[in-house]
């Protein structure tokens, strides 16, 4: 049968939000809740309200299913979450968790191949079949769209395109590596380097927009000060481009894609940054490589809970034998 | 028609190998010649005349065509060299200027990728449908294989892995970037690190490889220095190896292979590198993607004549609609 409705949730470090989306990926009903850091309970907890509450009023037979984006490492095949960062989620079976609570199926990925599943179905890379997706926010993320399927590798474990190492001997990464794009690119590496410049007379402007407390500088702060013209905090933002941009001759040089689409909080709010990624790749990467196009996310914030509902409608279509 | 033989030309910067192949993999005839460098026309000269040495004495009806490697920048689909760094061939219509000279159907390939199709059809990877292969010789290359063929990207240009940034302020690389893989392992950062160790005392035994002669130092004096036992060279062979772990941390956390391949010159004759190489992904590399399996080629130089030919046959047996 031919459902109507799919569940996206899309899990944050700060937020969680939930939509119940139409097959042609118009948002019906959405919330945004802030994640609980008590536990993972709490974390699964507030998933399954949320749930609950997109759901509200619609038959369950009309709900192809739920799917959720983790900011975590999902081996895919088994459905389980290995590794976690910023929630307490590794070794917790939040599938079998949810699925003793909603009348649903429920199918979990990492939250950047469901960006990219989201920008694929419904977004900026609709109908590229080979693309690269990006989502910089907290952590830096995103996946291989490979032939029209996000590219998971050996065990699902594959696209964790923030562990790149781009300096031998650069600062720690949250993973416990050195070097890698996200111990560049990552809102608190951008934060520190905001609160480098604040320790200094240089850092005036972004400690405005951090309200006053040198302490209290946060990404965001940088970036506000940067899109008021502050140029310290420009520089900021465009070195972390840079890195970027080195980073991205690597992938582009062994994936040689198209397509680079460029989502997350920090890569939506900071074009110029981005910008100046696209020019040192473009510098660097092997000859026939570099007229990748550079697209901003179409769908933003609601990547996420739109990739995790095309996921939740593809599974259940091939559970019941229909083609898309 | 199933033909019995295929020709597998492999054209390194160094020599020229051919070789006459059966569909099983069996090597019938094969030869070896130097690599002319005056000028395009002697190489593709040097390529025709090893093609009809290996096919002498057999029927035209029984080649289904012949695969050549190209230590360069292939567009796959256009069948063009697109950038070469060791030989003038960059723009050079070596498919066309040999197929208007012998009589079988010509496919060229980078020679990365024909090692890896070599391996996968008759040596180490046989049967894994995804691996990352790796050439350890005068530059680095090697390719990805998903899905049991070789990743080509979208414009046929990917896999070109000794060109990622491992350390944004690195050695220049022959391709012009900086800091890339290959500027750490290429022969000639090896010979570059002999030479170094070479202008001190601490040099003596690689200077002995080198027949007594400091300038004359190369990759392959620094190896057999660190193969009879010479610490210095081992070192700088040792940190090669490191950088390669660094580098690999990436590629396997976006690939998540379960298995890599190491082939060429360098890679086969220093098994220690490979095995630091491997130490420091594992130390380094998200949970669950760690127990790749890292093997050296099973082929070795033969790997990539026999991926060549591999090539011929499918383009062959594709052409007469015939299923492998």
């Amino acid at each position: 049968m031919r459902t109507s409705f799919a569940i996206g949730v899309d899990v944050g470090g700060t937020r969680i939000a939930a939509g119940l989306i139409e097959r042609k990926g118009r948002i019906v009903k959405d919330l945004q809740k802030l994640t609980p850091h008590n536990g993972p309970f709490a974390v699964v907890d507030a998933i399954i309200e949320a749930i609950e509450q997109v759901a509200e009023g619609v038959h369950p037979s009309e709900i192809a299913g739920v799917g959720i984006g983790l900011p975590a490492q999902i081996d895919f095949l088994k459905q389980s979450v290995e590794f976690c960062t910023n929630l307490p989620l590794a070794g917790v079976d939040v599938r079998s968790l949810v699925l003793s609570r909603v009348r649903h199926e429920v199918t979990i990925d990492n939250d950047g191949h469901l960006a990219a599943y989201g920008e694929f179905r419904y977004g900026s890379a609709k109908g590229a079949r080979d693309f690269l997706m990006l989502t910089l926010g907290t952590g830096v993320g995103g996946g291989l769209f490979i032939g029209g399927e996000p590219y998971r590798g050996s065990r699902g474990l594959g696209g964790e395109i923030g562990h790149m190492v781009v300096q031998m001997d650069g600062p720690p990464c949250p993973c416990g590596g050195r070097g890698h794009i996200e111990s560049y690119l990552g809102r608190p590496a951008i934060a520190a380097k905001g609160r480098e410049a604040a320790a200094a007379f240089s850092g005036r402007a972004i400690v405005e927009e951090a309200g006053g407390d040198p302490a209290a500088v946060s990404a965001e702060a940088v970036i506000k000060a940067a899109l008021k013209g502050d140029e310290v905090a420009r520089a900021i933002l465009l070195d972390a481009g840079e890195v970027l941009g080195r980073a991205l001759v690597g992938l582009v040089n062994v994936f040689n894609p198209r397509l680079i689409v460029v989502g997350g909080g920090v890569g939506e709010a900071c074009g110029f940054l981005v910008e100046r990624a696209a020019e040192v790749m473009q510098a660097e990467a092997l000859a026939g490589r570099r007229d990748v196009r550079f697209i901003q996310s179409e769908l933003g914030n609601d990547s996420g809970i739109l990739g995790a509902a095309a996921l939740a409608f593809d599974e259940h279509d091939s559970r019941e034998g229909l083609h898309r």
